[in-house]
């Protein structure tokens, strides 16, 4: 499939039908451990490298991210959209 | 707009197009220090409410995580096509 093409929800519904119901028994806190030690790995990769491990340390974080959203009944497209695509988004700095 | 219908490639674009000109310029240390406080702000939310913050702070997250894709020349929709969407995504957890 073509990434351009991939909406926002539909990689949010990928993860929930893939790992949701593992996600909802260990919970928010628990998963929250989980997000933190993908944050760090994104900032490692960032700060240090290597420069090939950058692309996916992105994508663990944003995965991880859905994960917390789809276990908080979240809906991060409508989420965004509200916050950053409506008639008055943040200025200047978000 | 349909949220449903956002491509995550789109809501990239619109962050680097309305953001990202002040976002290189911060780069990427300071801009991690933004991320780091939207990530503490999702936390508490999640922790302590109030719940109505929550949707707000997972977008003020995602917006920040498109940032630093931006200004570290990474596109997050291929990232998580290629680690998700292939033919051997993680399995159980990511």
């Amino acid at each position: 499939m073509n990434p351009e093409t991939l909406t926002l929800s539909d990689f949010q519904r990928h993860i929930s039908q893939r790992y949701e119901s593992v996600d909802r028994q260990r919970g928010t806190p628990a998963t929250w451990m989980w997000f933190s030690e993908e944050v760090g790995e994104l900032a490692r990769a960032l700060a240090r490298g290597p420069r090939e491990n950058v692309e996916e340390e992105f994508a663990d974080v944003l995965a991880w991210l859905c994960t917390l959203a789809n276990i908080n009944d979240i809906d991060l497209a409508a989420a965004v959209s509200r916050k950053y695509l409506g008639d008055a988004p943040p200025e200047g700095h978000k």
